[in-house]
């Protein structure tokens, strides 16, 4: 990692953050590995608790093991549907909802992405100590061209998961990010008015921008 | 907010990241409320579970408000020690634990910090969906010049709390960031190799630039 690895980062931080998009249909073109590399150093400056540094990265470019990796996250994602939704197929889904349609999506493509990155602490610090970083993470893909998208598992698959990538028990695992070139263009992302979901010295305080 | 705010925040992505510092000695002088405008709008568009936005900020820039919040961390600061190290005075803290004494500084001053970030989550989602938007949070912070750290509470003082800031029962506390224009130079964060806390493919996997 030399001083020119950052000046790859050159994008503004406002364009950065205010463009960045959740992105579920990757290209299988691989991502160079001196942008993964450049991606876990950004994502380690994030702060973390006492500078205990708990997090743990594991990023798999192997396609035999995403293949394989695919075939549990399907599982893992109907699990999720069924338990949060009662969904068991596609035809569950609303078609007028765009998120889970697009996420189902995902769920029968991972398998074919180019590169996932999975975010754990060990004993020391928690998601207060991760998730910071893998928002670094994503926003450093977003910098350089990349898409990715914050997932999670499913109790269901944890075991096999955990055998699968040799992770010790005493892992906790947080996010699964796939990694890949955006396959479609990206829109702004949609949020409420910050009016709306932020307040000024009190809960419910109207900020000076209502 | 229009796109003259978002130019603001012009620092190269990388440069931030690789920068970024937990920042604990604040000047007392104002943050101008469209710097907090546009550091909300910021956070918010961080990803989080499903759209659902259950990630609400307060912040507080009242100093009276401030003030008596911070006899309130001081001693959520002190319960900590007490409980993670035994500590009960500043004495007792090591004088070569830069983090902790640097902290217990924080925990006297930071009732005469000009603002405090206060992140939760109403039901609906939790910590992922909204430690991500208290990293663009600093992030975006940092970029306009202002320095900030990510705190937390203690379960003593957490009803006091809710009651100072009329907080609902069913909001979930994640963060209390103080934000401030730095009193002290900033010097690069240390952390130990991406080789050490990063794998390839596997748990405990060589990464290739080990």
């Amino acid at each position: 990692m030399s001083a020119d690895d950052v000046k790859k980062l050159a994008m503004p931080i406002g364009d950065a953050m205010f463009t960045q998009r959740s992105v579920r249909r990757l290209k299988p073109d691989p991502v160079p590995m001196e942008l993964i590399h450049l991606i876990l150093e950004a994502a380690v400056k994030a702060p973390n608790g006492g500078n205990r540094q708990p997090g743990r990265f594991l990023v798999v470019t192997d396609r035999a093991k995403i293949k394989e990796f695919g075939t549990l996250y399907h599982e893992a994602w109907w699990a999720k549907r069924k338990e949060e939704q009662g969904w068991t197929k596609k035809a569950d889904i609303p078609a007028d909802d765009k998120n889970y349609q697009s996420s189902s999506g995902l769920a029968e493509e991972i398998g074919d992405v180019p590169a996932v990155f999975f975010a754990f602490t060990v004993p020391g610090g928690g998601a207060s100590s991760i998730l910071p970083a893998c928002q670094n993470l994503m926003l450093a893909a977003h910098a350089l061209g990349l898409g990715s998208v914050p997932t999670t598992l499913h109790p269901t698959v944890m075991d096999r998961f955990r055998e699968m990538f040799a992770v010790p028990k005493d892992a906790t695992f947080h996010f699964c990010i796939p990694v890949g070139y955006p396959r479609v263009e990206l829109k702004p992302s949609v949020r409420r008015p910050t009016a709306e979901t932020c307040f000024l010295d009190r809960w419910d305080g109207k900020v000076p921008w209502a």
